[in-house]
């Protein structure tokens, strides 16, 4: 088999992985096909935590379709795991199916046992080849990364802006920057997550209710509002309607201890954080939802929210819904803002992933 | 013929048009192809101002290739001139060669003599179709349209800026924002311009020298300066080494008066413009270039000359080049500023025309 070959299958493997991506947290995504004479005879992918893993899938289809696998190369996206987790490991499915072939996307990134499996199943007398289109299947499971190995969610962080970069008149303006099929796009994207987080200003000045409403969900994700100040009034929305799906962030003090008995009485947890650098310290943040089995999270803004999460390195996915609009203004609300720097070099370097149309505006999608 | 082999046709005639996009100011740039039997058989474009139009050149390669123009359809972007003017009427060469089937993109955009061309060629029993691929072949005369009706020149507005719209810290550093390649990209650009005008305060705070050098040209476009104040120093690179091509806007006030003299010392020229709303009447700085003969500016910013371009509706194409860089300081200097608005609606609205990728950067070009 040549590299093109190869790389077409590996492409097909992950192409079945992205199906499930977003519900086998804290899994990775993970796809495999089995593939016989140039051509693919079965498929499979991991569907969800706590399911089969990809390489099971697969043999269970190529039994059904009463395909021998002792005649196939497996082609799947991460190393085959070598330990006994929720289920047996997967080199020994490997190994009782006959397999004498495997192909691998990318190694498990935990560096304890990275290359484990691939050399388990090379002892075995199996052949195996790592890194198959290796950047895009670690890219697939980039935020499995995060929930192993720093034990953290994935955090998507969302602005609509002006090409001035604004986000909001210095009035606090700013229905609407995006289009309408902008703000559609928004919702998909909070459908994808368990909670989706704004700050403090943000929860006074909109009152949001931050559901998934342009788009079918069973369930609604989680209202986390980072603040220095809890609300005195009860009147928002979020303490009315959806108290108990609320949580607040913020740092302790006198007034901010009196009124979490007021908050935790309407049903809201309020979660105090230690203080770093005067303000939040996200990466405690981080650890506490991660702790709480939030895997997926959306920040919505607004501008120094999103700048404190670049600096915490905090942004692993950045959308930016980029309006064909100028306002022209200085005083307007910049889409990140809080800190003071002299040079261009200190500046947050990102890149370009992907930049789609979205109604009249782009979406600009970067990571780190 | 059917519309869909119509369209292939004109899209032919507009990619020759293109070819002397900018060498035939102030006329338009126009395209030409004969089409017999399904098949183009000859073409032509008008190569520059003051030579032969593009129906006279399809018509020389057609005698060129011993073709009868009397059996084939002509296609042309723009609707053949029906008087004398450099050259004689190009309806006049249409019915000496004796064709019969003229398929028009755009009408001629003056008022004036729109549609005169397509009505007497109909009247001598010509058959004349009109619109075909009318977006496009409307689009590639903009320039043309400005000329003509608004006398005055096509503007070009380029500017660098982060994904936060800064184009500068707050200490006015900005070396680099964009990518090596950004860079080259817009020498290629100055190349295409006669002129290109930046503000005072990048006058003095970069000393810039405002030339085409990353790329090949023969001349260099003049430099133009828009500012309040004159500089009092001639240590200026400009006005030591480029002088005779070194044209300042500015109003008139004692100061400036007094330092026009020592600026016309060095050979430079000094235009005071009209005051409007407590600024520059940038229309009439707009009529000045183009009664000299000034077709196409690029206008370098900075931020607040930016913003007086859309102000003035005078930004015909901008470009962006966006890095993807996030300052996150407030404080760095904004791609747009200097006036205060409430609303959202009172945003200048443009749309995208084309995205790019130029190095690490995007390459957004808009239009109003």
């Amino acid at each position: 088999m040549n590299l093109k070959e190869k790389e077409k299958f590996m492409a097909r493997a992950i192409s079945l992985a992205q199906r499930a991506k977003g519900k086998t947290a804290p899994n990775p995504c993970v796809g495999a096909v089995l593939v016989k004479e140039g051509k693919v005879v079965a498929s499979g992918y991991h569907r969800g935590y706590g399911l089969p893993h990809a390489e099971v899938e697969v043999l269970k289809d190529a039994r059904k379709k009463n395909i021998d696998p002792r005649e196939c190369a497996l082609f799947v996206t991460l190393e085959p795991c070598n330990h006994f987790g929720k289920t047996p490991p997967c080199t020994k499915a490997i190994l009782e199916a006959g397999i004498k072939e495997v192909y691998v996307g990318a190694l498990d990134p935990n560096p304890q046992v990275e290359g484990g499996g691939a050399r388990f199943l090379q002892s075995k007398g199996v052949q195996v080849e790592t890194g198959i289109l290796q950047a895009q299947c670690t890219d697939l499971i980039r935020d499995f990364y995060l929930w192993k190995i720093e034990k953290r969610p994935f955090f998507y962080l969302k602005l609509a802006s002006t090409l001035d970069g604004k986000i909001a008149t210095s009035t606090g303006h700013s229905n609407w920057i995006s289009s309408e099929k902008s703000r559609e796009k928004v919702h998909q994207l909070r459908k994808k997550v368990q909670a989706v987080l704004v700050g403090g200003n943000t929860f006074v000045q909109d009152n949001p209710k931050l559901t998934v409403r342009k788009a079918k969900s069973k369930k609604q994700p989680l209202a986390l509002i980072l603040t220095r100040k809890l609300p005195a009034e009860a009147s928002y929305y979020l303490l009315q309607q959806r108290p108990e799906e609320t949580i607040f962030f913020t740092l302790e003090s006198q007034e901010n201890l009196r009124l979490q008995k007021k908050i935790s009485e309407l049903g809201s947890k309020v979660v105090f954080l230690p203080v770093k650098n005067n303000s939040w310290d996200l990466k405690a943040m981080a650890t506490w939802l991660w702790n709480n089995n939030i895997f997926y999270v959306l920040v919505e803004g607004g501008g120094f929210i999103a700048q404190k999460f670049l600096e915490y390195q905090l942004a692993d996915e950045i959308w930016l819904f980029l309006a064909p609009k100028i306002l022209g203004d200085a005083g307007a609300i910049s889409s990140f803002w809080g800190r003071s720097i002299k040079t261009i070099d200190e500046a947050y370097t990102l890149s370009y992933q992907k930049v789609t149309s979205c109604g009249e505006d782009l979406l600009l999608i970067l990571k780190p």
